[in-house]
Formats: C-alpha cells, sequence, structure tokens
C-alpha cells in the first residue's frame, strides 16, 4: 500500500490519556482517502457524482502520541456497484496505529447512483 | 435500549456539506459510554483497572444536522474475559442517523487483564 | 448577565494537561452567541445579513475540565453600525474560567453592510 | 517574521459556511508556538517550567478554505518577567488570514514564576 497522507500528531489532538483521542483518526482518514482520490489521477469534484461515508470500521494496535508523526497508506479493498471500501493503515514509523476501513457510496441528487464509468475505468486499472 | 447522553448538534461539528463530520460521532460515543457506565451503577474510576478502545465501527444511515438534537441509546453486547463492546445508536428524534458498536480492552499497567468481579456483577445483571 | 449557554465538558475537549484545549472555547463561545441571539428574540438566519466573526478575544482565569459542567453567560458590549461585540463569560459553577469577546461583522453578498433596522431595535431595548 | 509552521486545511476544520471554523486557528497557533520554540533553539520540555496560555488575541482578515495551505509566522512580540507574547500571522500565500496574538505565563507547581535565565538568555539574543 502506497502512503498517501503524512502529518505531525497535534498537541490538541491528544486527550487526558496522553494519546490521540480516537475520533481523530477519521478527520486523517478523511483526509487520506481525499489524497488516494487524487493519487488514483482523479479529483473527486469531477465525478459528477459526491460520495458520503457509509461505513467505518477502525481497529486500534497501539497510541499515537505528541512527538509522533503519523502517516497512512491507503489501498481500494473493494468496488461494488454504487459504494466502495478503502483500506487504509495508520502508522508511527513502522509500527501499526491503527487499521481504518472507509465504505463510501456514489450519491446524486441525495441518491444511491452507480459509479460514473471514467471512476470505473480510473479504479479497475 | 436506554437513552444515556443527548446534545445539541455544535455548527462546528458541521463540514461544507452542512451535516456533522463522521469524527464527532466518536466524541458523542466516547460521552455516551462515560454515561452508560454511571448508568450501570459504577463510575469507571472506580473499578480498579483503565478501558481502552480496542475497535469502532460505525454506519451511518442519515445526517445529523446543526440545530437537530441528538440521543444516544447504549446497551452493552458482549462482554469478554478481558472484553466488552458497547452497541449505541445516534438518533435525531425518532429517525436513526447512526449505530456505532464501542468495543474495549481491560488494562493495568498497560496490560490486558480480566475484568474485575465487581465489574463482571454489575454487568451480569 | 444571563447565562445562554451550557454543557458538561468532554473528555475529548481536554488535552494531556489534562485542562479543556484552549480553542473549544471558541466552539462554545459560537454556541453561547446563537443562543444569545435566539434570547433577544431574533433567530439569526431571518435578519437578512450573515455575521461574520472578525476578531476574538479570550483571557483565561482557571481551567475546565472533564467532570465540569461549563455555563457561559452573555450580553451585548458594543453595537456598531456594522459590527458589534459580545461579551462572554465561562463559568464553572461561580469561578470564573475565561472570559471572551467575539466581535462580527453583518455582510449581505460579501460586503460589510449595516445592521437592519429591525436587528437594532430589538438590541437597542 | 519567519514560517514557522504550515500545514494543508483539513476538510473536518471547515464548516457549513465553507471556511475554517475560527476555533481552528488556536490549534495552529498552538503548533505554531511549540515550533517557535523550538527554531528559538530550546525545547519547551527542558525550560524547567511549565507555560500556561493566559491569553489570546485573533482578528481574522479573509479565509481559509480546504484545497488551501495556511502557513505561519512567528515572533516574539513582548518578554515580561512571568509571561511573554508571541505575534503569529496566518496566511494563505501572500494573503493575511488571520493576526493572533498568544500570551503566556510561566508556572512552576501551578504557581506564576520568572522565566528561567537561560530562557531569557536565548529569547534576547
Amino acid at each position: 500500500m502506497p502512503e498517501v497522507w503524512s502529518a505531525p500528531v497535534r498537541f490538541a489532538e491528544c486527550d487526558p490519556q496522553g494519546v490521540v483521542f480516537n475520533g481523530h483518526y477519521l478527520t486523517w482518514a478523511d483526509e487520506a482517502v481525499a489524497a488516494w482520490w487524487r493519487s488514483v489521477g482523479l479529483p473527486f469534484a469531477e465525478t459528477g457524482v459526491e460520495q458520503l461515508v457509509k461505513a467505518a470500521q477502525l481497529e486500534w494496535r497501539s497510541p499515537a502520541r505528541h512527538g509522533d508523526t503519523v502517516s497512512v497508506d491507503a489501498e481500494l479493498e473493494r468496488l461494488g456497484r454504487t459504494s466502495l471500501t478503502v483500506a487504509l493503515t495508520v502508522r508511527v514509523r513502522e509500527r501499526v496505529s491503527c487499521r481504518v476501513r472507509m465504505t463510501y457510496v456514489a450519491v446524486a441528487d441525495g441518491v444511491a447512483v452507480p459509479w460514473p464509468d471514467q471512476v470505473r475505468a480510473l479504479l479497475d486499472r
């Protein structure tokens, strides 16, 4: 999996236990998925459809702390007719901090629609 | 499932799509699980162990927006030897916004340990 | 000053020093100012203009912690032709945690405009 | 003023008006001040005292949006016996987005204390 996004952990992201609060992993996942779309060759704004988050699964292995830099790898795990799932791994150097799976649905005018052909073409490569 | 936590959606929790950004559901889940522990009759600080988040699963059904008040129901879904899973439902009035499943492990001195007997006794009731 | 907003401090709002991170006071101020507008008798959406934050001043006196409930008082401090300043006090029970001064400008189509007469009438009372 | 910190704006930092919510500027200011301390040649952890935020002043000139990269310049504005003020400018490219002034007090064991000599020596250069 290629690295798509990286950032130093912010002090404000850490909680009284001294580690990153769990909700901030979804902020990072959001930025990483946007970067993954760009790496695929497709600014998401040009797909003609919107993507909505349908589901998220997170599994923590080890904490991230202030002073750490986190990096996120991403790859397409599954492409459905109207949905897709991206698998992400958040690491602190080599150490895995969290595995995240984000599932999106393609939406146009508020209704689930099939992914446009040009999106499928890019993702099927 | 009994309601354990409720709050008006904050403007700062909403993103440019006009809906609550997905990561904030984990902030709400965290507060709801803390309230659920209190409702069980057990201030968590007194269990002798710490709980660490091990996994989170979220499945969105409909958005929450500024102006909405969200309420969260919670119930124990599974009690393992060293872990437990709480099932939560985030609602806007009757409408389900998100189902969340939080899994925790009991930890003492950084190592997973069995839940103390007084915790099990309260949860097995 | 009347209390316009109140909420329990959230765990995720607290940082590794065990106190609320300073930026979250602006989230609270935002909610409190919205509540103040409602208390004035004016849902802000109906003023015909938008308000934009122009400046914020915060002065901390004592920390807020997880377990505390913060309450916020608000009153109009100054009404200008196109701007207004709201003075807020964030308290934990009787203790002052932070004094906040928020200054807004009235904007229509991206340009500063005088406050509409019906806004002035409500605020001059 | 030298640039001390920079980051792409995150989607989750933007609100329904499409611009960065004001509170996040304090998160950026916090990271920028930490970077400024490092640039001064002084890891703050080694000063023997803690710094606490005493006051913050923010004045917005123009919004930052998703897609923008913000950069922050910082310089010492005033060094008092027990306090200091850092002046920061948040920019999107050349355009000023916000001017921030952060005031800290030196604290040891919860009481305001004079800045240690080695801190003064570094800052007076």
